[in-house]
Order: C-alpha cells, then structure tokens, then sequence
C-alpha cells in the first residue's frame, strides 16, 4: 500500500482483501455479484482494488500489477490519464449532473459525427447495455418489426433480453431474438426465414469474443453478407461495438472491411472509465429515433462527456489504434515465443489489441486458469476465460515488464504439467 | 456568466443557449431525447445549462435560477456540496473505474444495511431503471413466477418494459406487467387474480407521482393491504423508491406507515449527482439473489459510491430530511398565501420535501405552463407538469428568494388570465 493511497482513502488502508471478502459476505449477495465476482475467476484472483496509475494497479492487499484487462475494457489512454481527468475535473467544477445537459454533450455528438462515417446523430446514456437495448428500441421504431437476429453466445449486456444467465428472466423478455451462428451467413439467413419478415435487426459484435472461447474474427465475407441481409430484409445492421469500441478503428471496427452498419452501440473505453455509452445512427434513422422515450437520471451528465470528448482527441491525435497494435503485437510475439521455448502449444486469438491466449486441448481451462493464476502471483493481471484489453499506456516497458511476468508462469505451468 | 465558469470550460462561455440548440439539432435525433428535451417544457425552458452551486444553477445564456427541481431529484445536498465533491476527488484520486470494486463498496453496503431496515443486502447499478429492472429479476427467481403488478401511470424507468413511450417497443416486451390503480386495493386484489397465481411482485412508488397529475400520499390502508396482498401471494413487494428516495425518511419512505418492502429500488438522489442506482432487499432474498447475471461495466466504480456514502453520512448527520421539510413547508406556505392574495384556487399535492402545484380547472395545464415559465423569467426554476424537488441546501433564504419569483409570476398570470 502506498502513501498516495493511505492519504486519499485513510479508512481504506487497513482493510485487505479477506477482511474485505468477509464483510462483504453480510451485506452483498454472494459476497459480489455479476462479472466482477472473484469467485468466477480463481483462487488468486483479487476481489478489492485500490489504486491505479498508467498501465498499472494495486489490489487492496497493496500488490501491484500490469494490467493487460484494463478494468475490463474502459481503460484505454492509461488509468488516471492526466489529460482526461483534468477535462473531467474542469467539468465537475462547473457542474455535471445539471436540470438539463452542458455544452460539451454537443462537441461530444459533434465529434462522434465527424470521426464516425456511419455516424449521422448520436444518443447518450450509462451502460453499454443501454446503448444496445436504445439501439433496438430505434431499429424496432423505423421498422415496425419486432424480432432481433443476434449470434449464439454473443454478449449484448445484462438485461433481461441479453443477459447470459437466464435466472431472474421470463420467456417473454426472450422470446424476440432468434440465433445464428458467428461467421455463418447461411445460418443468418435461416434465422431470417424462421423470422417470416419480421426482422428489425440484426445485431452483431464486430468480432466474436465470446467467453470461454478462442476468437474470431469476422470474415470480411460473413461482414458483406451480414450487410447486404439487412438491406435485403429492410432491417438494421447493430454493430455493437460496447467491447471492441476505440481499439481497433476509431471509425467503428467494421471500417476497415468497408461495411458500415445503421446503428452502432458504444460504451467501455469511450471515456478511459468515466461511465457512458452511446449509439450513433445513420441519417434515415434520426426520424425513428426522436421518436423514442428512452431516457435515465444521469445520461446528460456532463462530466463523463467531458472525459470522452478528451479520451477519443487522445486517441485520435496519438493515434492511439496504432499504440496499442504494437502493444499488442509485442505482447502476442513475445508470448508465442515463450509459449513455445517452454513447450507449450497455444492459440492466441483475436485483434492484437483485444487479444486471448487459450492452450491446447484444455478444453476444461485448468491449464489456462492455473498459467493466470501464476500470472497473478507474478504481477501480471489478465484472464483465464475472458479476453484481455491493451491500451494506449501499454508501452514497451509496460509489456516487457508483463512479459517476464508470464515468462515465470509459463516456467510454472511447465513445472506443475509439463509441457505439451 | 460568471468568471469562473468562464475559467472552468473557455470553449462554452461563447457558446449560448439558441446557437447550442442549433447545433444539437444537427447531431442528437430531435435536438435533445428523453425527458430533458426542452420542448416538452415550454417555450422558456433552457436546454443547456453550464454551472450549478448550492440551490443555484445558471443556463447556457448565463441567467441564474434558484432550483426547485434539483437536476430533476439527484441533487439533494446542494450542487457541488464541498463534502461531497471531497469524498468523490479523494477516491477519483486513487481510482475510480477499476478492475474490481474499491473497499467504498462494502462500506456503502454496510451504510445502507445499517440505515434501512428492510435492507440485509444491496446491490449497486447506474440508472434507477438498472435498479427496478434487477428488483423485479430478484422476484422472479425467488418465486419462478413471470408476473409484475404495476399502477397504471407510474413510472418505473425508460426500458422497454417500463418506459411511457410505446415506439420502439415489442408487445412481449410489455407482456408481463399488470396494471391497478394506485390507493384502490380492490383494483390491485382484481389484477392478482388476473395473473391466476403467477406473481412474482407487486411493484409501488412510495406516492403517487405520476406527471400531469396531482400528487396522492399513500392512504396507509392502501399500503398495508399491498404489503398483506404480497404476502399472502407469496409475491415481493418492491418500493420503487428511485423518485422519492432520500427525501422523505432515510430508512425508506413507506417506514413512517411501518409498512416494511422486500425489494426496494434507490437511485437519483443517492448520491447527490454522481450515477449511481442500488437495489436493497430483504435476507430471504439474499439467495436468489445471488442467482442473477446482471451487471455493467461501470456498476462497481468507487467514485459515485464514495460520493453516496457522503451523501448519506450528511443527510444523516445533518437531519437532511427534517431541513427539506422545512423548506418546503415555507415553500408551500408561501405558495398558498400568494395565491390566495392574487386570487387563485390552487392545489399543492405530494410530500412538501417532493411537491407540485396545480391549478384549479386548468385541465389542459395553460395557466401551469404560463406560470411556470414566468417562474423561470423570475429566476425560479421549477415545472409546470412534473413533480419539484428540495434539498437540504434550500435554506430559508433560498426559499425566500423564490418566493419572491413566485410572486412575481402569479402576478404576470393574473395579467394574463384574471383571477379565478
């Protein structure tokens, strides 16, 4: 524990991690709830944080870490980013949750719509959750229709109609999605079938980054044929761009196939943490969405615009995609080069930016959930069964640092499996 | 505008309301979505606003008001309470976004288990609609039932399920929610037996505070049959108490009728404007709930739960509620004599701490709108068909100060319309 962290949070000091996981135990069901429960993710992985700077973060038992999940996802130009808060301090200052928004809720729209080439107008909320339900909200207004064409196992948020686990949830609240397969157009189009032309949507990740699972990415055939399916059926084509979003093309992550989607959802890194999500839309959509009442206590709030606004300039004037693709390129070289002197065989999957590293018929994850846990130990912060995100801050220090890191894990896993 | 938001934000200071509003109208569908869109409110509603302090706030055109509606409820300390923004920066300091909740966390529980006493858990969420929606998921799985009884004209959030405006939504969307009318049992005992059995909630405000309507108080009748009608359904009963929460006693607001929910929703005011939302229940409740995946990236951040804790410590300290009854005790006081001198029959409806006027046969809301939107020339800024809010930051010179404003518009009414 550092000093900077006992002088700004006293009380916080003395409570490690089990003194924390007990008394949460009595006030938090199951002691945390959702996808930030310890539990999901193994013995050594830490339940309580305290403190971040760049690259890096401490746990509550003062450990620290290199953070290749970057709060999973929102961290983007490094925690703490100087720049961006002081643009959110600034803001704070003069006022953020107002009777009505600030200024910088237009140069934020305005920004998305001159970055965004599918981007006409955009709409502001909390979750990317939100984005993703407003997005269909607008898709369902302009058609007319009400089912929604989305990929088995794709996370699209934690509503009712989305959410992964099923408890809590009733078959109405499910009963307007139909599934296709990722990168399977015909399975698309027999969804679209079963559908009988009341399809508003068909709504998809830019690549699959289901958990559990090595990645895909889209094939720039599935893409077009996604495209021209939408067209055909009168539907809108949702990117929900929520987890991949500012890191693989600030334009959207389908720019670089050419295929430019109706509505994109945004959320995660828009603001390096700062809690906001967004949905851009096409023109021939502005119409349909005003018709909306979709709206929340703190969606106007300036403070978290002004954060975006100043985390998307960083991006855009350091080229920040370009940051973390060597960043990410480093971290994938470097760890296929250890994977392989020790004897192991992986796969690593995904954009280099948004990467995942699984290991060879291990179907049940023991191996990838021990070598994460030794990365644990080692400071390297990063996961078993859920993709990593680099960021901007992610500089060759910072992945040589976590390179030794899961050199030594690697030197373990051998030591406790041997090698493949 | 003032020297110092002059200094905070150099590139709004130019920018007023009217060129905003053209420029918004370019990038955001309608030129503002929801319920902060200013044409819902009248021709002399500003749409932006830049700064904010105490009960003061001040639009994009530099005008100042003192705030009756307090940012529409999250503002219950006063804008920018020193305490609060110091509890929010420490932590913001230290981090805010990370990849696990902070230590405030469990503090916050600990807060609120302490305070409600209907409350031996609490989740935390971002919008009040995150925090019905992951109520009602909460009865569902402890009861396997799909159904939710709802009053008709409540609202209950802007998700498809529960948001006022029908475009965009799916009729399965709304197929599990059956309607009574608020403080009639009989009604709420006939949607029961509609539901042949499948109830898995009977979901209430605190009052009746529907928009474009005078305000009911709970008759106690009522809620002590609602909470006998739960139990003997072997449904939850869940307060929604979003709207209303903080404001009218701070271990839950049906706690003066000693009528105790299983469920309870809380966000808006929780944290004096910070986004923060929070589901309270009951130990019987603790296992199911523990059984949901509902979640979001930004639901463990510490900073809004750094700020909530302060927010709660001073209306406790400070007897937060008691300073708000006074204030609008003066307020409504003062309402009704100026009134009266200037010759009009008026209604004011609601808790003083939450209040509303109306006038006597003014159906189509004319006189409320001319009214109001005289208040706002005066410098008063409050609502001609939604409920106002007070803050224990509305002191007696505040409240003075828009008495004064009142005044001044009540006489610019009888200008307009004579008396009654």
């Amino acid at each position: 524990m550092s000093e900077l962290s006992r002088d700004v949070a006293p009380g916080h000091a003395a409570a490690g991690d089990a003194s924390l996981r007990a008394r949460a135990a009595k006030v938090i069901p199951g002691g945390m709830y959702g996808h930030l429960n310890a539990a999901l993710h193994g013995e050594k992985y830490p339940q309580f944080f305290v403190r971040a700077e760049g690259a890096r973060q401490w746990d509550a038992d003062g450990k620290e870490y290199v953070d290749l999940m970057c709060s999973w996802g929102p961290m983007i130009v490094g925690h703490r980013n100087p720049r961006v808060e002081a643009a959110a301090a600034a803001q704070q200052a003069s006022g953020d949750c107002l009777n009505g928004p600030g200024p910088v809720m237009v140069e934020l729209a305005e920004l998305l719509v001159d970055l965004i080439p599918s981007a006409d107008w955009a709409m502001f909320s909390k979750n990317g959750t939100d984005a993703t339900t407003q997005a269909l909200m607008v898709a369902r207004a302009a058609t007319g229709r009400t089912k929604v064409l989305v990929a088995h196992g794709a996370y699209h948020g934690a509503d009712p109609w989305c959410t992964p686990g099923l408890s809590g949830v009733t078959p109405n609240q499910r009963a307007d999605t139909i599934e296709f397969t990722y990168n399977d157009l015909a399975s698309a189009e027999a969804a679209a079938a079963q559908a009988e032309g009341d399809v508003a949507a068909v709504l998809v990740t830019p690549f699959k980054h289901d958990s559990f699972e090595d990645q895909e990415l889209a094939e720039a055939e599935f893409a077009r044929g996604i495209r021209a399916l939408a067209d055909r059926l009168g539907a809108a084509l949702v990117i929900d761009d929520v987890r991949a979003g500012w890191r693989l093309d600030l334009r959207g992550s389908w720019e670089p196939l050419g295929v430019r989607p109706d509505l994109t959802a945004w959320s995660k890194a828009m603001a390096n943490g700062f809690p906001i999500a967004a949905v851009t839309g096409a023109e021939a959509l502005r119409g349909p969405a005003q018709t909306l009442y979709s709206t929340g206590s703190f969606w106007f709030s300036a403070t978290a615009m002004a954060a975006a606004t100043a985390t998307i300039e960083i991006l855009r004037e350091t080229d920040g995609v370009a940051l973390m693709h060597r960043a990410g390129t480093r971290l994938r070289e470097g760890l296929a080069a250890q994977a392989a002197s020790h004897g192991f065989v992986v796969k690593q999957t995904g954009p280099v930016q948004v990467p995942w590293l699984s290991f060879e018929g291990d179907e049940t994850l023991e191996k990838a959930m021990h070598w994460a846990g030794a990365c644990l130990d080692e400071g390297v912060f990063l996961h078993a069964w859920h993709n990593w995100f680099l960021s901007a801050a992610h500089t060759d220090v910072e992945i040589d640092r976590a390179l030794q890191g899961t050199d030594a894990a690697f030197a373990k896993l051998r030591a406790a499996y041997g090698a493949d």
